[in-house]
């Protein structure tokens, strides 16, 4: 497959999961100075991986969410968490994973996530709980 | 709900998530020393977390193989890539979580959740790919 | 011990290291979506692992300070500094901790550790050294 | 050699790389609770360490940036790429780390060096690419 | 580019650096089951971001073995201090690196850098310092 | 202070805490190749840090056994038992830093120091619990 095809099929992708107003406008906040890392993101994150068989995205979701909790990467985080709900994972499903973050990655992480969720949350306006 | 309740519902789950042996074996190399720490084990995350209803076991033990691979905890990643194959996790689906490592815990993580995976496995007569 | 007794003491056990307003504060920010991980906190952390015998609050609130800081997780970090602070530790003290961070877990984990206790400190309106 | 003549060497090199008014502020901003920090900053990080012959400051300040991206210190990767300007480097090359830095640290950690990097020359006033 | 001349392009670089050798047997290593994760190492890693101008590959080298230390991926860090040496680096420059490893990311970090690289030094028969 | 002076009263130091016999072997492991960290070590770390007034050497050995269960340095860590023991701490209070360890960075870190602070006792002809 073309590298170019890779990006354009990424980049669909990342705005189905993400929204495209939220897309470009991560894209845009980096430049040029941040156009290689946005085609890394575009053709081998969404454009390779996130669109292999294999796993569904709302899985994936969940367990990109835990990672980030535990590698303390607040601002992936949040940007999964939206994704998380834009795929139809539940505030219950999002909670689960950062209860088995404080298992694996300590209190401090889970305390961290669920912070960050919960501000998501209600950025959405959604009623949590 | 009291603790030894608890205790006695999370080394169940644990025995059907790992298989009695496994666990006895584990249990069994920290002694005394460990009785704590088990406690916590049992009681705690298995009792506690891994029994709450919000997610299956297969989509939990799949967010736990991803977190260890990312934190870099090799002998917990391994533990859990055999819960994982138990819970009915395929091969391809923990190929899948780490190649989600290699996005965003790096590529040397994601080696590493490979090899271990592979030798895992081996170990159980498993004809992969 | 039944686990609402462990609760009971773990949070009577918390509001003595941190004050009863400062708990009730941070439990409260997590809402509803927060209660599991309370339960952790209160029962596991505080009922249980806190409340054993074999080391005292003031080494205790020293080792997870150190941890904190080696870890990367400001926002604990900060709440211990006050813990230790309310245990009966001096600045000098957390001090020393900072400089063992510094030794370990490299200099910029030192510095933003520093940091953070000169801020919660100044906050706590002490003369500091 | 005497450790205040190791402290001066330092202090020397580090108002070189980053300016003696932003060393100053610097090392204000932690006073006399900052002060054994300072010193190891000064005579053991940049009057021993930076000062060895076998690697220019060049190639000092990317491996440093390299380094503090993978381990998630934003404060001290923010000091570094000032640093490293002022040394010399280019937005081009700093942007080279960063992208390395998505693939031995992951993505997320990309975007927050990205992110920085970018703010860093702005303060800076540079045209960046 | 079409993505199977960016895997040619890469794994032609990849095995300039470590010897065809090395690079045939890692993949091999992990069969069929590993093919996807070295296709994003041959196409995405050494096809793209190493075959980028900017850096030259001997400083590459050395910031990829300081953030492998840094971020405790031993088996990575051996993989890359050979191809340090393939690539021109001295075992001092090697060393520089280690030491800002101390300063950065903790004297235990250090340590095992040291101890990793004198090993692949007497596997490869040099005389060190 | 002269930096000479420095070094040899942090080997003294650290002769002390975890004898001289196996302070020759580790410096000796390293060789010429390893003598610039071994300054880092005896005359920064020991002659400098671990010299201080303001916490006495057990918690000390406490502290920094926790730090380096929770990033994840094993081989630090078990030097550290050793030395903690040596300092007169006993198996219970490492007991307790590395139940702390399972709350603050979580169970598996928890697991691993564990493990291996049994090791170290069982090494050492330890009875333990």
């Amino acid at each position: 497959m073309d590298t170019q095809e890779l990006y354009r099929r990424g980049i669909a992708t990342r705005k189905e999961i993400f929204g495209a107003e939220a897309v470009e406008k991560r894209m845009g906040a980096l430049g040029e100075f941040g156009a290689p890392l946005q085609n890394m993101i575009n053709a081998y994150a969404y454009g390779d991986i996130w669109s292999r068989p294999g796993l569904d995205r709302k899985t994936r979701s969940l367990i990109v969410i835990g990672m980030n909790a535990a590698i303390n990467r607040a601002a992936e985080f949040k940007v999964h968490v939206n994704g998380a709900l834009n795929n139809g994972c539940t505030a219950e499903q999002i909670r689960e994973v950062c209860l088995l973050v404080a298992l694996y990655a300590g209190i401090p992480a889970a305390n961290d996530a669920h912070r960050i969720a919960l501000e998501t949350f209600r950025e959405r306006g959604m009623e949590t709980l």
